[in-house]
């Protein structure tokens, strides 16, 4: 189906709302859309990164987290070992919030952990083409995913060896934007 | 409308997904539905904590903190700050985050911060009946509309003099329910 002439697709404010909601015109359903969570970790091994190649779009072939869309009933925590699981295969745990970050275009709120395997063992989930362990310098940095991976990456680094910290934010300026 | 006739009612695990979503069989519309974000603030006038007592459904009547859902392009920080204004007519300062709270059943994740008057004056807005200062003794326990009010409330007393510290999660081994 096309997004464009099924589904939700006009702009109007519902009655007793203050804002325009896409609304559907064949069944009367209201879409309320509201801004996503998206759970991931920065898993690390030895001090080596654990990073996939994403399998599918958007960012095909560059590298990423283990992260994604937070799912119904779910904790942020839960959704991000969940993510690990699928997308590497990798159990974990987490031990920290490493960072908050909003991408206001796209309406995600990113909750990304700090975390380590908690038993040996990863490989590519059907999402990822590879996922393997880095050393910090041998990180992809040209060819990461999204700015936010180089986000939480730099934040897992400034926090080396704290346990007790506040989460990180967008860098000063940052909106998250690809371009 | 009702829920049960109209719009997205059928659930039913879309092509390439691997989970059921709700399916409209009038329009062919997938509603992925996701946990939603609150944002909200705990908001202190020379320790005196600002509470609002709600005047819409639900636990109308009951006390609880200025936070609302974020809308779609907001970050959690602006959208804490724009239900402090819509809900109590005040601008707040945001110093820290003192909370991500989980209520899986009903598929919220919480973001509470830390706030002050960034300037002076409150008043009720639209959909609080009152709101007050509290001193933290005079607070209506009994009266308060979530169990996360409680939390973010516990939270903020428990960070007192603290400027640096990772943000709570749930009580151990609560849920969020009312009942």
């Amino acid at each position: 189906m096309s997004a464009n002439d099924q589904g939700p697709r006009i702009r109007r404010i519902p009655d007793g709302d203050d804002r325009e909601r896409l609304t559907c015109p064949d069944c009367g359903y209201i879409a309320y859309e509201n801004p996503k969570v998206v759970a991931g970790a920065v898993v690390s091994v030895e001090g080596r990164i654990l990073m996939c190649r994403r399998a599918i779009e958007p960012r095909k072939g560059y590298w990423t987290l283990p992260a994604g869309f937070l799912e119904l009933h779910e904790s942020p925590e839960d959704g991000a070992r969940r993510e690990a699981w699928e997308e590497a295969c990798a159990r974990i745990s987490i031990d920290a919030l490493l960072g908050v970050y909003s991408i206001p275009r796209i309406s995600q709120v990113q909750l990304i952990y700090r975390a380590t395997l908690a038993e040996p063992g990863f490989s590519a989930g059907p999402e990822s083409a590879e996922v393997r362990l880095f050393e910090w310098e041998d990180i992809p940095w040209l060819d990461l995913a999204f700015p936010s991976v180089r986000w939480a990456l730099d934040d897992y680094r400034a926090r080396l060896g704290q346990s007790h910290f506040p989460p990180s934010g967008n860098p000063a300026g940052m909106t998250g934007d690809l371009f």
